[in-house]
């Protein structure tokens, strides 16, 4: 059940007439109830993965994520990336379906305590937190297979339905229930900021505009063996790979505003982990599309799933998914300390600082 | 109509057991579908009214909020007040039912772009903007006549319908549909800041968090004559009066983080405009409704509007009504070269200086 108002449509529907999907396609469904979801994400910036702060962060989302501590995330994950010019990033992201809990978490968790706590003048470190927060309206997900729930779908209440408004370019929007009435158009523009951002030894916010879209897209190959393994190793996440290096290329025509590409787990496992996921935002949801549907790189990756999945149905071992969300208008997008490259800060429409008094 | 979703209650109702209003109400209703609702504040602070920049100001709003400009407000008014310290305000609101054509108007009216240009050091003024942007979920309005339309009743499309959900304390909670499954807490505390907030000279953010509740809530009397008028100016108004006073005197106690009494018009009328409005923001929802039931300044207030609608009924020529909003976290609450004591400054949990690099 989605808790949205159907709205009579005023905008047309992307489905072209008597599309009927040739792969099977799930969604989120949520049992009860809620009227908004949040992701925080919180992460750490270290030289590399033996940094100390690295470890000193581990042990503050330990004893700020499970689940029998106050106000909870509902689900959560530990990710790392690294950044372009090789910067570590150990990164937690929690899932809430209560913004109060949320804000509540954030408020008193060691995590948040931390965070909020980081003197950005002292810190051996750097820090971020960008936090996506929207009414149900304005978000949709999309999963390949409904054996395992990811991101948002970990969430207790949250279940995975059949759906069949998939496998056609507008699919993503079609599933927002706000697109029957709003076009989700970017109200502004963001022109890459001249010079470096002087982001070291400051606390900033990142200012962004109404309608920013942030897609978290994941693959998960821990089942792949033989044949799917040895595809995905080397057709699927190279394709993948090539789409992100063209998006992170050309950011300004394309209008990607950051684009993380997520490994899960801490790096600090014996062998890779055989999930990632890729994080990014968008100046618009216009702008994912127009890859999605216009770009060879996109098609690559697109055809190559839906060919897959085609070829073994039920035996497929390599699941896809993501999680898109239309943001409102100011979001939380703050640095600490951190790299100039880091998220968002090169295409902040202002940047605000902390004050003292 | 509503276009949020009827959400089966999991928190119980205010509205005692057969309960049934004594007087009519009438409450805002979207003859179309819509996903949220805008008001932007935009003020010009001056020492008083003939200071050049108020005149200039008056300006910026005509070429910026008529009609046919480009993204126009779907209403919009112009106010004032007096600060504790007597600096003069000019207070530009307008209503939007589209959040993109909002965000268009601000990036490209004359008003926005003077406001986003101000230099905070050189400015012999001062300025400020309070945005508040809600999904309809986290609205409700009353108004105690349908003759006239006030607030963001006046926007196209919004139309007055009579209803019974009034009259009893916690009707205005249970007017807001989210209320059936979120209790609205406040999930943080705003202490006062310590000392002074060096306000002057700089552009600043403050930051509030989830839930903080913001109502304006409206008096019109110009139709009043003899013994109406009469009672309005010596009874209500002195009633009102008295309470905004115990609230502006007990900001902490009460959970009222900014409370401006405004005067419709320019104040460069002949004479006073008969219609006045109070835009006040509050820790939470629960603290508004806790000051309404439990203090003698809002019995008062509130025995009266009663004994008189009842006395005059459909001859009652004093209008009174209020829009209540619960903001989402991370509203704009923006003040350039400002006094320390404006709007939620004193209350800011953290405040944000634009940067320039």
């Amino acid at each position: 059940m989605n808790w949205s108002p159907n709205y009579p449509r005023r905008v047309p529907a992307q489905r072209p007439a008597g599309f009927e999907p040739r792969a099977p396609r799930w969604s989120a469904a949520y049992e009860s109830p809620m009227t908004a979801m949040t992701s925080d994400y919180i992460a750490v910036q270290t030289e590399n993965r033996d940094d100390p702060a690295t470890a000193a962060f581990l042990r503050l989302v330990e004893s700020s994520a499970d689940e029998a501590s106050a106000h909870a995330p509902a689900s959560s994950e530990l990710l790392h990336t690294t950044d372009a010019d090789g910067t570590w990033n150990t990164v937690f992201v929690g899932y809430w379906t209560d913004p109060t809990a949320h804000a509540r978490w954030f408020a008193q968790s060691p995590l948040g305590t931390w965070f909020r706590g980081i003197d950005p003048v002292a810190a051996a470190f750097g820090a971020w937190r960008e936090v996506i927060e929207v009414p149900l309206e304005r978000l949709e997900t999309v999963y390949s297979s409904p054996t395992r729930e990811f991101g948002l779908a970990a969430c207790a209440g949250i279940s995975l339905d059949p759906i069949t408004s998939n496998g056609y370019f507008g699919a993503a929007r079609d599933r927002m229930p706000i697109s029957a009435i709003d076009s989700l158009d970017a109200p502004v523009e963001y022109p890459r900021r001249a010079g470096s951002t002087s982001s070291r030894g400051r606390r900033l916010r990142a200012e962004l505009g109404l309608n920013v879209c942030a897609i978290r897209s994941g693959q998960y190959w821990k089942g792949a063996t033989g044949e799917q393994l040895e595809d995905y190793e080397s057709r699927l996440e190279p394709y993948l790979m090539r789409g992100m290096a063209y998006l992170a290329s050309n950011q300004e025509t394309t209008g990607t505003l950051s684009l993380r590409i997520l490994r899960s787990g801490t790096g600090g496992e014996e062998r890779p982990t055989r999930e990632t996921s890729v994080l990014g935002y968008f100046r618009s949801l216009d702008d994912l599309e127009s890859w999605a549907s216009g770009h060879p790189t996109h098609h690559a990756i697109h055809q190559h799933a839906i060919e897959k999945n085609r070829q073994y149905g039920d035996d497929r071992t390599v699941t896809t998914w993501h999680e898109v969300f239309v943001l409102p208008e100011s979001g939380i997008f703050e640095y600490v300390n951190c790299a100039p490259s880091t998220g968002v800060l090169p295409f902040a429409r202002q940047l605000w600082a902390l004050s003292d008094d």
